[in-house]
């Protein structure tokens, strides 16, 4: 019986953060180990990276699918490969690793066309290989408690959503032409790396993703009105959305609205009550039954729900974070994964995280929302 | 030279709680008196409420055009009339006063037709009359605050808005059929009396003339989507805008919002900074440059400019509210009138009130978001 | 049957805000009418003020003593006085109107020595007068729903308590040597006008106040350091106290703290739960049970206990602010006044307002601090 | 050239939630591997956890003396111990290291008497070997921003400090006699293993920490008043502080505060500004000048000065939390270590971690406020 587990990562080479809280998360709980990695096209960057890791050389690899083959091969190849590169690779990367039995753990968005995520999981099906999109919101405490708190029906019938993702990093790009290649982010403003997409498809899919997270309820269509303020891509986006049974709501995203530094607030509206969560102070909910007063629940105290409280570390008010979200979806991800390599059975439960159900729903989403904008902000379907 | 104002109102019963807001509001600087009224249909009512101030009996009126013509003929008659009565006599009562040569001081919204508005305005000029629309929160000194920091350029350019009203205490009415008529507010969810527009027409019309007021942009067109709920008027809506100039934002109010009691929010975004304005913790503006810690301004420090600071009347940190917002809605009209009657010159900041032109921009507001939210959900020219 | 009052005031002349705060206060339920004053020491401006307010020239006095009498000597007599002058004439004045029969609502603090205090009640016993010291943050709804709560028991019993009042508008005087008479509030630092303390005069009192009345709690004893830093009198003060009962607990005022406005701030904790109220953001009392998620009550709201409720004005969400809570100081002395002139019983809901008791209370409280601090800080009987 | 280092642990074993938090800190950079163990004093425990943690068998001991003595004597021996045991086992198991000369990173409070606590540092300061105190606050970025913002002189010269760190979590031990025994903190309760106080010892020697190091200041005298409720130690404190220098202030700790969860604020006043720093909201830091906006300083924002920024692991408005400031004390602590092992010379910002001096002034702080309370709340050198 297997205890412990070995992954690989594609993309996420010492400079790039996103590679490091990944790799904090899989690590976590001490259960994961990084054993192989093709972590930068920059084969000096490859090499530096995994010597700071103390990999077996040979298990470095200057190609993804050279990875995915030598991995696939070995009887101690790695257990699930980790996909931390710029959107414009997820599809071929995830599909190699796939191809050759691979289970993936894949950044969002999922990949650029809903023919390819939908590929992906047939894929995936065919082989039965799990997969997570990693929408590491539904990794915080709170979020969990919220989809509890909601599915015990506590605010009744979902009547109204109102959803925003806002950040002010990228307003001095407006009006200042393509500058696609000159800042830090600059891949997420170039469509051919980025996607149809920069702000919805970064951060306006957290959005989508967190509100079906929350309340299980599927996008049915959006209004989008996409502001590009110059550049090929979006920085600003404002939608109209109904769900399926007929519930509207907004959602905001926007890299230009000074003052937000990583503004992700959720606020669920129903017949009964409402439910409210802010990122930046990810720890507490905000809960509200009709007619009483708000009611501020923390996360670490005993009336926190028992699915959302298992995936809780520290004792009330010590703060948990991004890191923590981050090793939340990993502990899911790989307690699932050894589960399935000891051949136990896996329920639902133990399937708490995104799948490619997820992920195809917020490719049709990135697209809906462009395609309306495009056409002058019509309705659009997802 | 004149010192003091008397005036008489129409609604506002010794009941309506919004007549005795008006009442103390207008009352505050000791500068204008009530002298005569028409406060009820009910005649017990009418007459219970000119006892209680100790009015003059013979200037307590049954009927507003009796009022208003009474009123015109007395040496000593009122300096100006105000309406506190249902949204459907604000039309009617406003004409009447004006034909009779006397200045109105009109509760939102300004009416229901936009030919309607247009004619009051064309009667208001031709006499020569000012005219106030009770936009109430543009009395408070932190949105003159915003609207001077925005006017100085501190934000840049207008880029991006979103704004909300949200309150819950219609949240009951979901799904239960028409009830207009049986609990307090109910002549607001009844077309008749509330026009075309529960939701919108209440606090929908205080984001549109509270975003106008600070940042002076024109609303170009709005697609809305009202929710009903089964009731014969919207108690949900959630709406994109777009001003001249091109910038987009967000409007969305709600009066089934479990969780908010009466939560106007105003966030304006620009290419340099934002601000944005609470209702419910009035006495302090959120203002930030781009790339700067957001900074919380507090009314009556010495850093408020002196537009805004000119309305404070407590040190910083003791609270002003409604009463106060109204008061200074009364403090400007007042010293206008007063200088009016006194043959002095009016400049552009006497004049800080909102007029005719801002209730006609409300009543286009109310209609096009109806009409759009009635086609579906389009683009519609406000 | 009487409905209507009249009241004098002494100080509070045209240029002094709290005159003019206690003016609208009185006059907001338009049951009570100023009929005569003595506003300034300065017969110019006591003068002004008496025309600006449109009051018989008789009736505007040079002299305190002579308007005692006088006025207790008309058959329409003002029913009583308002004192808004410094705390130094706040002794002389109100013994004089007690002494002519006349009730008092004075500002706090009541006077400068204990015995001055009791001699005003022995008086005021004498003659059977009513008094209010004004100590105006009990005239908030959200003081009153927290003192109601605390007599429910809601947060069992009280085992300690922090409280502060937090100022920085002195904080310029720090190492300036003695500036008492060169700002605005300088009279507020010269012993002779202000008595023993400037800080916990001024601001440290409300704190002791507002304290016991939502509690019921006794100060037994209090170690105090107070700061002059350089100045006559104190501009900071940091205490611990003792109640009766045995509990503890801290209260800190201050005029030097930068980033507090006026921020009194309350927090009492139970055996059983805890309540907190910030005078900042007066309209909601933060209500926690043991073990339970804070909840946040707005007022306005149905669950806000009866006794509480009925100072509400507005609708919940609307701010009630400052002159809210002297109008309800008012709205409390008035009815019980006319209750008394009408011959109707009092009962102790009639008198919910601060009288001498409140009164001594406090001035025991400010010398036992003064007399602390000077002994270097040693535990010292209230 | 050493790129990596190993350590061992005292204490800390599988079930004990602190243990985990260090392991994960010193993990956090992939620079420190866990190598060897003396997790619990029950055998099978501390076998479990060698065995989760995958150690060599022969690491993992049964005695700490044994491991001191076994690891020094190893080639590949730790290069540091951790010490995450109880209190009363801090000083021998430090000075059994430090006398075998391995380096220690132990929690706080250093111990239970300034004698112990002088030998230690007497010990480390002969042998030569660096010794963290984990008063783990001090790892949070924006505590080290408050720092250098007072170093710098931003808010002038310290003239007020006001501290405290409330929780609710024993609230149900009031007047229950002595439960030492049967919870899950019931460690610290008992004198025996927590030493002369609980809550001062626990909770309030981080108040005192975080305020020293923030400002530099050290305390000089104290006036606490500690409440037992029936146990045997202090369930709540409230304290009078003096500083060298003069500056005042007040420190509050609880367990029984209904409604905080973990709640350390610390608020430094300055002649020309103030601070303030909310552990459960740890990513922001309110900084004020004198007359001028509050100002809400973002982590990760391009302000951030320097040397607090070194610390910042994720872009703003990503929350960092609990484990990020235990990380933060291993960086600056592995760092140091690697310099020391590598022959580098360390300079005073390579040993921003809390030494020995500061485990020190913990001692005496707590010795301090139990002596100031026994004798009835009198000022006491600390």
């Amino acid at each position: 019986m297997r205890k412990y587990l070995s992954y690989g990562m594609v993309g996420g080479s010492l400079n790039a953060f996103i590679g490091a809280v990944h790799r904090v998360g899989a690590a976590f709980e001490s259960i994961a180990t990084l054993s192989a990695g093709c972590f930068s096209t920059d084969s000096g960057r490859n090499r530096a990276c995994g010597e700071f890791y103390r990999l077996d050389s040979e298990r470095v690899y200057d190609d993804y699918i050279q990875m995915a083959k030598a991995e696939a091969a070995r009887a101690d190849g790695i257990d699930y490969v980790v996909i931390a590169a710029p959107n414009n690779v997820h599809y071929p990367v995830a599909k190699a690793f796939l191809e050759n039995g691979i289970p993936v753990f894949c950044e969002k968005p999922l990949c650029f066309e809903i023919a390819q995520a939908e590929e992906l999981k047939r894929i995936a099906d065919e082989k039965g290989l799990p997969f997570c999109v990693n929408y590491s919101y539904t990794g915080n405490v709170m979020v969990k408690e919220a989809r509890e708190l909601i599915r015990q029906g506590y605010i009744g019938r979902v009547i109204n959503v109102n959803a925003e993702y806002l950040q002010e990093y990228l307003v001095d790009d407006i009006g200042k032409g393509d500058q696609t290649m000159n800042t830090l982010s600059s891949w997420r403003k170039n469509p051919e790396v980025a996607g149809a997409s920069n702000c919805v498809g970064d951060i306006g899919s957290h959005i989508e993703n967190t509100v079906a997270y929350m309340t299980g309820l599927k996008l049915k269509r959006v209004t989008a009105v996409l502001d590009n303020f110059g550049q090929l891509l979006d920085l600003n986006a404002n939608m109209l959305v109904e769900f399926e049974g007929g519930a509207h709501g907004v959602f905001c995203s926007s890299q230009v609205c000074v003052g937000h530094m990583n503004g992700l607030t959720v606020r669920i509206f129903g017949t009964e009550g409402a439910i409210e969560w802010v990122q930046e102070n990810p720890n507490v909910l905000m809960v509200t039954k009709k007619g009483q007063p708000m009611q501020i629940y923390h996360r670490g105290m005993a009336y926190i729900s028992p699915k959302a409280a298992a995936f809780s570390r520290l004792p009330t008010g010590h703060p948990e974070g991004v890191y923590e979200a981050f090793a939340n979806m990993y502990t899911a991800w790989n307690r699932a994964l050894l589960k399935r390599i000891n051949g136990e059975k896996l329920t639902a439960e133990d399937l708490d995280f995104p799948n490619l159900n997820d992920g195809i729903a917020g490719v049709r989403f990135i697209q809906a929302a462009v395609k309306s904008s495009k056409a002058g902000g019509i309705w659009t379907e997802v």
